[in-house]
């Protein structure tokens, strides 16, 4: 058994004062595990909050470099975990343990892409425009730009990806690159796990000697708001549903000082099937778009939630082999009780809409989830039908027909914002409807070609982001190398003497990085 | 007489349906100007955002150099209006003659500085991550990202900006060089003002071929709120009062859809007078920190509004001569009757707080603005008190001393956000106060060192901005070409067919322009 306290992680120490336990279960049986967690109190959040405030003017003083070395520690020590951290995190989640062996080193990665991304060193934005005394009618004074960390960042992980957008996740990678420390709240869906990771850091931030309070985290139910309302807090990230994202986001805007909060948080993400690319390879599609619809027990913010295409005998014919292959398909353990529930809800509410029918699935019973396929009338999108915008959590998708290519404009001019929006499509499809993808460009983060958009590759082009609801900014992006700029505020020195600089302005260019000097990019030193 | 039609400005048509009327003033005399213009009626506000709306997908679709064109013919048509132009801004604003004429230089400059910044094309913000067919365990996809506009863009001018700050001002340039369409809410104190530049973008406008629509104007008190609930409307730039700003930001994240605004708003930009500084040059140090404090009334974002020192005799002495300095300042003539309201409302409360003694001043009274000088107790800003966090417009500044540095850094942690703060300090002061600078960069968008605020270059490095309550959103400026980024969101292709990319993604680089292409930047075709 690991050795897990369950005391909220303050200032680089450990605290239980609080009087509330919680338990983490077994995703599988239900059963809670041996493991004690004490919810943090007011007074907790309070110094957790706190213990980051201290930490950021040292920790934000840093050199990139130094924070990418605490960055790679973190990821090695990720990477050591052994197979019974492995095994807890499948215990606490039900996912497969190849599927937590592949997002810990996605983990990993996205620590050391964060590292590669600092010492690059285009995070900094440094921007030069030099004196110019002569210059008339006035003279041109010294002025030099960079960005620093805006400060604490509280970061809610998801419960679906319990390594990569948790705990040690995109996120918390992103902020601490940026160079904000963080007050994580730990997400009760697997707080051991949380734990165990959150040690992982703590041994990371020891070794490469970080500010205490670098890295806090807390446990609890309800203690999200005090954290999100708290003072020193300065930006939150979050990835969970449209209901709790927006909650955050009203009270972050209702604060004194309103915080920016970068919400992921429901996406439908249309899959849209040509007439070519059906005609040519139909059954091959269908086979990969009921994969993707399934994997993971459509646990996935891409998951293809609604399947598009223009009516035709054929396009029938591909909606029946949907509907087999669907019902071929095996149930499947969700991450947690609590999402089981609302996957039956999500089902129960389309089965009872009179303007969706159902085309596949076993009746939603028991302790896992049925894979499901209905279809509705595309009248519910024109009409903004709330029940085809928003997401149902789980293996299930919509098919929806259309008359013709003007209808499908009108449907995509429907949808509300997504993260992403697919074309299975051919080239004569692409020169037909060519109009699609200015239509799809203004309603998401990532447009797919001949793809299915489960796969979030984590980089530097990735966007994993796009207009409400899919997330709260659609200037942000929660994956790839792009998410640091959302923890980063731009600072002007104005004739600032060259030694009270930061390297990334002295005129000696000492960190070598590209630099826009007098409006061109530049390596060279002043 | 120039001629003023006094009609909202809706899809490249003028249209005034409703029946309530303004007039615009003198400045000087409060007399109605022989100008009618009529207020938008919802309908109108409606009809000018769906404008901007129809106008998006083609104006986003033009090429960085045709939107750089259009930027530069407005340019080209804000330098030809001609001497009654002028006279009639300074008759709306009280401002004189010469400083209207830089402005104007300004404003101008501000839209070629937004075609260079197109025309250099490092805003696309372009990453490409190429496909690795081969890599272990999963192959990587193809995955290119740039940046769009984010969608039509409410601006709200400036009062005491009337070009550079308003209706072709650095907002409506950043949006426009974005490709996002805009409609501007005329400022109620220089409506004839407002209507001779519309004319001038809509000029440029059709001499360039743009959409109808790129630029709406409406007149009218209210209409704002309207306007910032429009569904169409994607992102907001204000310049104005905190209670301005901050209603807008309420009413924005209170939409259906929240979304961003960037209000800049309300700071004090605290001068540090620190002691080697004071022995050498205290004599020139007051007659230049009073000339900020009185120019152009008073009436900058960046005044002056709080002196702080360390107590000395010499502190003392310098004090005085601020003190007889501005005695000896003229009245001078506000933007409008609401501005010299508030001003008299201000200064007023400053007499009355118990913890201020009045240092220099002339009564309030007439229709002019006395300079006044105060003097607060470093008790105030330690307990929050309101009065000393809040601007107030004009003429008038507040001196603190400080007994040492300790004190000196407690009361800049108490301080709000600033668009500036300035050091005025010799070498041994930089030295022995080194401490200062991290606390100011927490507290500020730009430090000074000895030079005075009130001076705002228009540039790539420049930072006008800073946290709250100074702005609503510290990632961003108002001023110089990073204002840009504020109304751009980034969109990512996957697997995208060359001939389908936009220009800034394709492979052979047609644009020229610099790319992150695998980690690396580079310009180099594909």
């Amino acid at each position: 058994m690991p050795k897990i306290i369950g005391h909220n992680y303050i200032g680089g120490a450990r605290s239980a004062v609080g009087t509330v336990t919680l338990h983490s279960h077994d995703a599988s049986s239900g059963e809670a595990l041996p493991f004690v967690f004490t919810q943090a109190t007011a007074a907790e959040v309070d110094a957790a909050a706190q213990a980051a405030a201290s930490a950021y003017p040292a920790f934000r003083a840093l050199s990139a470099n130094r924070r990418a070395e605490f960055l790679e520690a973190i990821a090695a020590q990720l990477d050591a975990l052994d197979d019974d951290f492995i095994a807890l995190v499948t215990r606490e989640t039900a996912l497969p343990t190849g599927r937590i062996q592949g997002e810990r080193a996605r983990t990993s990665g996205q620590m050391r892409l964060f590292a590669q991304v600092l010492r690059r060193g285009d995070f900094h934005g440094a921007r030069i425009d030099r004196a110019l005394p002569e210059r008339q009618p006035l003279p041109r004074v010294d002025l030099r730009q960079y960005r620093i960390g805006v400060g604490p960042v509280a970061v809610f992980g998801a419960s679906n990806f319990p390594l990569a957008f948790s705990t040690a996740g995109g996120d918390t990678a992103a902020a601490l690159a940026a160079g904000c420390p963080v007050v994580f709240k730990a997400h009760s869906g697997h707080m051991a796990t949380a734990e165990q990771v959150a040690d992982a850091i703590i041994r990371a931030a020891e070794q490469t000697d970080m500010p205490k309070g670098v890295f806090n985290m807390i446990y609890g139910a309800g203690v999200g708001e005090a954290l999100v309302k708290h003072p020193a807090i300065q930006a939150v990230g979050f990835t969970g549903s449209l209901a709790g994202g927006r909650a955050l986001c009203d009270m972050a805007a209702a604060r004194p000082q309103p915080i920016p909060v970068f919400a992921e948080m429901s996406s439908i993400n249309p899959v849209l099937v040509l007439p070519e690319a059906l005609q040519l390879r139909g059954e091959k599609i269908a086979r990969e778009l009921v994969a993707s619809v399934v994997q993971g027990c459509g646990q996935f913010c891409t998951n293809p939630g609604l399947v598009m295409g223009i009516a035709s005998p054929r396009f029938t014919a591909f909606t029946a082999l949907l509907s087999a292959l669907m019902n071929e398909q095996p149930a499947q353990t969700m991450l947690n009780a609590g999402t089981l529930r609302s996957y039956r809800n999500g089902v129960q509410a389309l089965l009872e809409h009179p303007g969706v029918s159902h085309l596949a699935g076993k009746p939603q019973q028991g302790n896992q989830a049925q894979p499901q396929l209905f279809k509705a009338d595309v009248s519910l999108l024109f009409n903004g039908d709330p029940l085809l915008q928003e997401e149902v959590f789980g293996p299930t998708s919509v098919v929806i027909e259309v008359a013709d290519n003007a209808e499908l404009q009108q449907a995509l001019r429907s949808l509300h914002g997504q993260l992403t929006a697919t074309l299975i499509a051919e080239a004569g499809d692409l020169q037909r409807y060519g109009e699609l993808l200015p239509l799809l460009e203004q309603k998401v983060g990532r447009v797919l070609f001949n793809g299915y958009p489960t796969g979030v590759e984590v980089g530097d082009a990735m966007v994993h982001g796009g207009p409400y609801p899919a997330t709260s900014d659609a200037r942000g992006t929660s994956v790839g190398s792009l998410a640091i700029e959302r923890f980063l505020r731009p600072v002007c020195y104005q004739n600032c003497p060259d030694a009270l600089l930061p390297e990334a302005l002295q005129n000696a260019n000492p960190l070598g990085i590209s630099r826009l000097v007098d409006g061109h990019h530049q390596r060279t030193p002043l």
